[in-house]
Formats: C-alpha cells, structure tokens, sequence
C-alpha cells in the first residue's frame, strides 16, 4: 500500500475539463480543490449537507457509508465528493454545473408577431448574404481571371435579383484571402455555378467564402450569445428565415475564478491571466456551440456572423483587454464602442471569416447586455411615458426614461436571484422550485421545472418563499424567524436557524432543503440594492415610482417570476400589477435582434450614445436609500401600501 | 565498423535548411539527392568538374584524395559532396545558394533627384502614418472610455497637423483588436502620452498598433520584396525618409521544386504541395527579412507594410492559391488585382498586422514584376514616343508602348542570362566574371565582381563572350566551335566541345571554367525567344524596330551589361545604342516606389488595366519568328547592320 500511495492519478473534472494530479488516496473533494473549482459545502465535509454531489464517469474510487445519497442515485454513480478517495485515474462531473434551461422569449415574439413589444426591428435583413451565380466560361479569347468573371457575375446578379445594390455600381468588392484559396478549384467544379458568402454593409462589400454550387442550398447561419458573469446561453439562427435552430446555456467556466466581476478583475492581474479568462470564456462558448450544432443538425463552418451581448467586463475579458482599470477610479473601460472583429481573432469554431459584432457599453458597468436589453424593450418606442428597465442579474443595471432620453446606473447586487450564494439556490434548470406557497398549516406548495424531485429553489421560487414567509408571519420585517410560527420546521445548524422547506426523502439528491437566516439576509441585501438603485435614479431625474408608466424587469429569476410576490418583499415598487412585465433574458434577445438586421445595430448604438450614465460610488444619497431597503417590504411602510403582512 | 553502418545520421543542409537521415557511410551527394535539393554535377559525381563543392560547417567526414579543390579552400572546410562520406550528424553549407547581391539602381535615382527617369512618382506619402498623441486624464466628472480619449486626441491631431485629414472630420475610425489590447497599459504608462501607427486610405483610417510615448521616436518600416522564380531580394525601407536601410537577395528556396513556373505547378498538384510552396518562398522571405534586420539594426515589428512583385505564378503561389490552370488553356489566373492582405495572413515575420501589398498582374504570364517595373522605366511619361520595355528573367515579358496604350507579351526565355543551365555560369555575385575581352592572341581579360578568383560567369558575362567568341571567329553563326581559330583553348568533354575560359588553376574552387556547345546552343535558344517575341510583337502593333524610340531591358544580367555586345548577338535589335538602357531588378525599384505613396499603388492599377496582353502561344508566326533568331546575330543579317564578323 505504501507504494500505491505515492503514486498520483490524474483525475479531469467536466464541464469544466479541468485536469489535476493527486496522490492515490486522496479526498475527491480535496481534488476539487486543488483544481480551483466552485464545489460547495455547507457543511464543511462532514457529508451531512449534500450540496458536493458529483457523478463519476469513470475511475476506481471508495466511498465512506453514507446516507446522503438516494440509492437510485448512487447506482449512477453519484457520490458526496468529500465521502471518496481516489485509486486510479478519474473522470468527475461536477452536475451543478450541467447544462441550463434558457427562458427563451423569443419564440413568443415571434410567433405572435407581437413585433410592438420591442424596440428593436423584426425585419429579417442581415448583413450576410448568400448569392447562386454562374461564372462565364473562359476561352482563349475570353481569358479574363477567374476573380474578373466572379466579378462580372455578381455585378449582374446584383443588377438583376437584389435591389438594394441598384445604386451601388461604384461599390467595389473586397475578398477574404480564404475564399479566393477556393475560388479557382470552385469555379471548375460545376459547371461555374458557384455560391458567395458575403458581408454586405453600406460601405463594403466582403466576400467571405465561395463554394461550388450544392445539390442542396447551402446554410447561412449566425449565433446570438449572452455571456454573463454566471451562465453563458447561446442560439444558432438560420439567417434566411430568422429561425433559431439550437439553443445552448451552461456556467461561465471562467466562474473558477471568481463569482463576480470584481473577484475575475482581481484574479486577472497576475501574467496570463487575461488570456485564461478568455480561454475559459471562449471554451464555454465553443462548447455551447458544439451543443447547439448536434441538437440543430447543422455545421459551425456555416455560422458567418457572431453577435455577443455581455456586461464590459465580460467583453473585455472576451477580447483580452486588460480589464483592471474598471475597478478603479475613475472607473474606465478600454471601450464603449467594440469594433467588428473576425472569428479567427478570438479562435470561435464557426467560419474563420464569421464577423464578430458585441453590443456597445454605456460605461464600465453598464454594459452591451444592457444596451441591447433595451432593444427588446418597447421603452424606445415611447415618447410620451416613461418606463423603467431592470435587469437584475450578478451586477443590478438601471434604465429608466423614453424615446427621447435615457438614464442609467448600476448597483452590485449579487448572483443570489440566479441562485448564486444561497444553499438551497439554483438557476431555473430541471429540478428548480420555481413557484413556492405555504399553506396556512405549514403546509408547502411548490412547482418544480420538469416535474422531478427538487434539486433546489431558483430565482422566481426565492422571490415567493421570502414573500410567503413573510406575509404569513414567519419572518419579521428584519428577515428574523418568528419562533412562534415558524417551530415545527425551523432546524438549528452551524451556520443558524434554517426553514425546513422539503425533507431530504423528498428531495432529489437526498439532502434537505432549507433556507437559513443568513440566506434571507442575502436576498434582502440583494434586493434593497436594486430597489435603492431605482429609487435613487429616479431621483436624480426628478420623477417618482408612480411616474413610471411600464416596469420591464429582466433577469436570470425563472420563466413564471410573480410579480406580486417581488413587490411583497419590495423588490419591486408598489404600483398597479398591470405596468409590470417580466422579460427574462433580455440581453441574449437582443443579440438575437442584431443578428437579424444592421438597422438593430445601429439602433443599439443610437441609444447607447444617448444614455447618460450615473455613478452611485459618487452619491451619497446611496447608502440611506439602501439601509431604508434593509427591511421586508421597506423602513418606510407607507411607500407599500398594498402590501401588508397577515 | 558494421554497427556504425546500420546508425542514421542527420544532414541539415544550409541556407535551405533542410535535414535528411541517411546511413552511416553514405555519400554526401546522396544526401543531397535525397533531400531534393538542386546541386548540379556535370561530371556525374567523378569527382572532375568540381560543381558539386559544399561547405561542411560540422560533423564527422572522410574525403577522398582530389586535386579539384585548392587547399585554402579545403583548410575552410570545402569539399565536393560526390567524394566525401558521412560518419556523423553534419551541418552542410551549400555556396552556389548562398546570399546574393542585388545590382539596386535606387540609389542612383534618389541621389541624383532624377525623377524624370521613372514613371512612378517619388513623392513621400506612404499611407502608414505615425502619431504622437496626448490622451486626457480620465476623472469621475469625465470617465470616457480610453478608446473615447483616443478619438477625441485623434481628431485634435488631425485638425492641426495633418493637412490631408482636413475634410475628413467624418471618417471613422477602425482598430485592430491586437491595436485595442495595448490601449489601456499606454494610456498609462507615460501619463497619456502615447505613439499610435495607422493604415490610411482615402476611405480607411486603421489604428494598426498603439505604444506608449517613448524617449526615442518610434521607427515605422516597411519592405519591398521582388519574388523572383530564381531569386528574392528585399529592402527595408523607413518609411518617413524613403531610405533603404536594409538590403537582402537569396535564391527562392522553391528552386528545390522546380526550375522554372511550369515545373512548380506541376509539382504543386499533388496534396499538400501548395502549402509547402507558399512555406518555402515564406520561409525565404523571412530569412531575408532577418538578415536584413541584423544588417540594418531595425526590428522586423517596426515593419507595417510590405510591398511584393512577381510574376502571376510566384504572387498565386505566396497566397496558396492553387496555380494549375496558369498552365492549362486557356491559361486563366486566379486574379490579376490582388487584394491587400495583412501579414498574419502569410505568417510573415514583420508586425502582424501589416498591410501586404502585391502589385497587379495582366495576366498568367505578364504578372505584377512587369506592371511594378513599368513604374521604373520613363515609358508612361511619353506621350508621343513609344517605348519597348524587356524583362529577361526566367521568363520574359515584354511591354511596347507609351502614356496612352500598352501592349505586352510573354515567352519561355529560361533562366541562362541569370547562369541557369550553364555549367561555367552564376548570378551577379561575388567570384563572378561580369564582363570579358578576348584578345586577338586567344588572350583573354576579365573583371570578377569583388576582385576575387572567378566562380563563374554571370548575365552579362556571358553576352561579352558570346559576342566575342562569334566575331572573333571562334564560333559561326550556329554557335559551333571554328576549330582552326579556337584549337588552342578547346577541350573536348563527354558533353561535347567545350572552349576553356581559365584554367582550374586560376579559379576559386580550382576547376576549370569552360563554356560549351551545348551552353552556347542554350544561350542562343534563350536571345532568341526574347528577339522573336519583340518582333512579334511590334508586328502585331505595326511597328518596325526603328519606331522604337528607347528600349529599357531589365533582369539578372549584372550591373553592367554591354549593349553593344548584347546587340552582337542579336539579343537586342540594332538600333542607337543611346536608345537603350539597362535597369537592373526594376521590379524590386517599383516595389519600392509602391511603398512611398499609395498614387504610385494606383497609378500601378491603371496601367494594368491600360495593358493588352497578347498569347503567343497562339499565334502561328511565333515559331518562325523564334527560328529565324536562332542564328547569331539572326538569320537575315540585315536586321543587323552593324553586327559584323571579323
């Protein structure tokens, strides 16, 4: 045995493909560790929490008895990471960090041509444009080149079949050197029937592949992808028909390096670091791709155009510009505007040439998700209200304003709504309680995505429990238990009291649910963020909550966010229901929306140069505004007069 | 011994730098047969006609006893591959390869201010632009993004110093992300003041790369690059004084894959062939560029644009694009504009994002070295006298015609005039006999390049002793030895007759020099397809030699060429000698007069598209044309009037 001991055995940990060398014998959860991965563990490995369930794929391992884990379970291999040992190589999947659900919006707009809802145009015109054209053959007397012929063609195509090029005679064509690498073999394969890939904008036009003509029309294709601080969720879309063909979320591996903006700032000071945070963001992207490619059928190498949405920092950790200086004084990033960049730039696997758009910032922390958010409000649509935009993702963004004007700021408000930070918290994936309400007995009601055993609570489900214990008198105004009321479920643990929401019979990784004080006080920190943040901006405009016309709240919350219970804990303000509307992920549906058309994106554009931007670091106001939110609904009951707990 | 004969050794042959593996004991002219290099042996490895000598730089060896190699040489490593084995690792030096001199008549133009002299203008205005920027200091009242500051300082800039930016207050500008990347560290490093380097055109203005202010001013380079089918050669050039501070030439490292462009494409058929010729003509480039940079104490980072000529097949061939049907009827080239590139596109080894320039071609066999050259010569200042422009390299073109039409053909010359093909002959380098007088007494007196023993006999070597040999008698009008007139100096070889020039004693590797029938039958084939080609042409256009009011030859003859004697032969037609001029590499001279102002890149174009190629493969009247030149001087002495035996 003391020989096996000092051998090492590499264990690879997915999604993140993440691999570590440690001693035989070694503790799973050790192996974690060293390999600078999230794992939580409420219960600092006494494997009594359950929160570090991994599934191994494959590898000789031992396992103390224990409880922890279902039998069902643990015949799939699932086991409590600090209960395993290791004795040969391993491959480890951290399930926490599978595949994520996308509320998707997207489908409803489209498929109800509700076209009003947003500010955005759904006109189907993208910059990328195939074209079918049959080269003229050459001859001794006719020995033009091949790119000449190529010309002649399009100038006549153009002429004849596509009449926004009527008035562009002058317009001279540029090439990518890859597509004339294939122009010659291409022009000889099928008769000079060839197909064009091009790169049509108002002052160019860039011929970005050629292939000979296909028995079948060739896929024009085109990725709309979010990356947030937390979970990066992608769609392919046919560019002909505007169709979204895949769809594809999952963590933010780069989350192996902080939780936060801030945190994956900091940890990008040292030398590589920047080129692994864009390793890390660009693996997660291109796994996604891949993902949304085997769903969808079709092939990387037909996606020409690429349109990333994301906070400044995560563009500029995409892009591998230093991103330090957002942190500090005066707050500065490298840019607010992106220039169009190439594929090849940033090594995605989708077609080399694929021009790479990101939506412009506003300043260091209000970013292209937001602006881009925008398109898929009808704020712009306005000119007389006024509406109020929140996207309440890891950093809380603001808008508020019309047509005619724009204001914004930010807050940090933190993942706890993605679930992030809370023990029983999860994003809205299969095995979220996405819809909470206790009965008058203690009793527990609640819905969970995909009709499975609870895995955990996500956004939407936090917003009605904080509500539902609170309004029944289980927790007072400061987030406390009321003991009286809330005995028969409250369990003492180490780290505090917590609420027994389901018994770990029940749950789907046989550990308990429960949310402890420290949890509420989370959320409540969270949510007086937000709602101090739109306080004071709306201040600092001069208007009042009962001003604003229409509420558009975004967020990684859950398909069904109700909207009643986010006002009952004064996440949101006191006004009639009928002005809210809970949009779920903006960003990705404004990226989307570039895709389709470069009208979008100069839209995005227009309203990112006509937003001003606040900075709540430098108002002092913030901190009484905040500290007034630190209470269930607010200090200032008057300000929730609908709301009053039992 | 027998265990040493079954180990391989490793051969690495420079400046090709190329390694085989070959048995223990093999021959070292094996070695280099395997290693597909072309070193030539016309004895066929009997250790006699000293061709075959290389330079071992290491590694273990054992040579025969021979007398063909003197023994200072021998002492500095000098051997003959065919009479020497190999016991070990070696590091092989082959000196026919080795750097060559350019005859550069820049120099003679810049220094003397004779403007006149070319079409190409020599206005200083390349459109790589240097800046010296002021950001300001960012604060919370005004936290523009760094790329904000950048523009703002940009437009400053443009407003007071740079007049030719005056109407443009709208044009946007564009950046290299590698450019973008930098921006955040120089806006701090020198208390925002930092250097930017753009690309800029009438339509474009790209920031290319951005460094901090530095103490001494930043140096912004650029290369001109002939490819030639034989030889590269390069400058580089600063691009704010128009001086060449760096000169390089060597051979095209392709010469291991064929001679000429039929023999390369043929060889570029099979798979993988292509890019192994673009990495081979990279890889020369490349070298030159380094030893360029040694020479002249420049960085190849410093270097943001790069001009290139060449014929159709070397420019199609540096971009990997497929040059097959330049062969095949109805020999169609991929392009003839080609579009600019940057050069991380070619993996050149000068700042990535630099512009790669390649000047037009007319067509397969009339490529952008002719429409570059054409720069060089006075023909597009004439508005009423027409000019015959001819480029004898390996192959040669041929361009009739002045400011307002132009006509030009193409015709397999061979690469004899550049000491291709010739046993005694090597381009115009050191150890070359660049010009010789036969004494009336079967003395001869000749001048060697760099005052040495002579190697051999270069370009125009070789017309003086064509030109002497015929009307001293030794030789008749087929190019065959008179024997009663060149007895005393002929030698008869397995190869035929040949006539001794010096004796092995006298020359550097100690072999004889000889020029033979069949060297001589080949030189008269090579005038001759030039002479027919130009009087097929001026027929074609209606025009007899006499119309011709100056004639400017180009190629590798050497830097002086002796047009009396090249009109002895019949390689040029009999006119005033004060008609003609000898230019040198002129495509190297128009690469560079691209570099300094893109008018001369557009004036480049113009005169392509003014350009009429016409086929000789088609046209009946060639054959008889070329046979009728395959006399000395030509067939009908009256075209030669002057040209007199004695």
């Amino acid at each position: 045995m003391e020989e096996s001991q000092s051998l090492n055995h590499n264990v690879t940990f997915f999604p993140f493909n993440v691999t570590v060398s440690v001693p035989s014998g070694s503790h799973l959860l050790d192996a974690v560790h060293t390999a600078q991965l999230p794992l939580p563990t409420a219960c600092g490995g006494k494997g009594t929490c359950g929160e570090c369930v991994v599934r191994i794929l494959e590898g000789e391992h031992r396992q103390k008895q224990t409880a922890a884990i279902p039998d069902d379970l643990s015949a799939k291999g699932f086991v409590l990471a600090c209960q395993t040992s290791i004795f040969s190589d391993m491959q480890v999947y951290l399930p926490q960090f599978e595949e994520k659900a996308i509320s998707c919006l997207i489908d409803n707009i489209l498929d109800k041509g509700k076209a009003e809802n947003i500010s955005g145009r759904l006109r189907l015109d993208p910059p990328i444009i195939k074209l079918d054209l049959k080269l003229a053959s050459p001859s001794l007397n006719d020995n033009y080149s091949d790119l000449k012929r190529l010309e002649q063609a399009l100038v006549k195509q153009t002429q004849t079949r596509i009449p926004k090029f009527e008035n562009e005679h002058k317009c001279e064509y540029e090439y990518e050197l890859s597509a004339l690498q294939k122009l010659a073999a291409a022009a000889r394969a099928s008769q000079g029937r060839i197909t064009t890939v091009s790169f049509v904008s108002p002052d160019r036009n860039t011929i970005m592949d050629i292939e000979p003509a296909a028995p079948h029309s060739k896929n024009i294709l085109g990725i709309a992808c979010d990356i947030g601080t937390s979970t990066v969720a992608l769609h392919i879309v046919d560019l002909e028909s505007g169709k979204i063909l895949g769809t594809a979320a999952s963590i933010n591996q780069q989350i192996k390096c902080g939780d936060d903006i801030i945190s994956r700032i900091e940890y990008s000071r040292k030398p590589g670091r920047l080129q692994e945070l864009q390793t890390l963001v660009i693996g997660t992207i291109n796994q996604l791709i891949k993902k949304a490619e085997e769903s969808s059928g079709v092939s990387g190498q037909d996606i020409y155009m690429a349109s990333f949405t994301g906070n400044t920092t995560m563009i500029q950790m995409l892009l591998a510009c230093d991103p330090a200086y957002i942190r500090e004084e005066p707050y500065v990033p490298t840019f607010n505007r992106v220039p169009m960049l190439k594929s090849c730039d940033l090594d995605l696997d989708i077609h080399p040439e694929a021009r790479v758009f990101c939506s412009p910032a506003v300043g260091s922390y209000v970013g292209g998700d937001i602006t881009a958010g925008l398109l898929s409000t009808p704020m712009l649509r306005e000119s007389q209200d006024v509406s109020l935009f929140i996207d309440a993702g890891t950093n809380g963004e603001l808008v508020v304003g019309n047509q005619d004007w724009l204001m914004t700021c930010a807050c940090s408000a933190g993942p706890a709504f993605e679930g992030g930070g809370i023990q029983c918290g999860m994003p809205a994936m299969e095995g979220a309680i996405e819809s909470i309400a206790l009965g008058h007995n203690s009793g527990i009601n609640y819905q969970v995505i995909g009709q499975v055993k609870p895995k955990g609570i996500c956004g939407s489900g936090l917003v009605d429990l904080m509500a539902e214990l609170f309004t029944q008198g289980y927790i007072d105004r400061h987030g406390k238990f009321i003991d009286s009321k809330a005995q028969s479920r409250l369990i003492e643990r180490e780290s505090g009291p917590g609420f027994l929401i389901e018994a770990g019979t029940q749950t789907f990784w046989g550990n308990d649910l429960i949310i402890t004080e420290n949890d509420i006080s989370h959320l409540i920190r969270t949510k007086a963020a937000v709602y101090a943040a739109c306080s004071l901006l709306l201040k600092q405009v001069g208007l009042k909550f009962n001003d604003i016309q229409s509420v558009y709240l975004a967020g990684g919350f859950g398909q069904n966010l109700n909207i009643e219970n986010a006002i009952r804990i004064g996440l949101l303000p006191d006004l009639e229901r009928d002005r809210f509307a809970y949009i779920g992920n903006s960003s990705l549906l404004g990226a989307y929306l570039i895709l389709l058309c470069l009208e979008n994106w100069n839209m995005v554009h227009e309203l990112a140069d006509k937003m001003t931007y606040i900075e709540l670091n430098t108002e002092p106001t913030y901190m009484n505004e905040y500290t007034g939110a630190l209470f269930l609904p607010h200090t200032e009951m008057k300000l929730f007069p609908s709301v009053k707990p039992d």
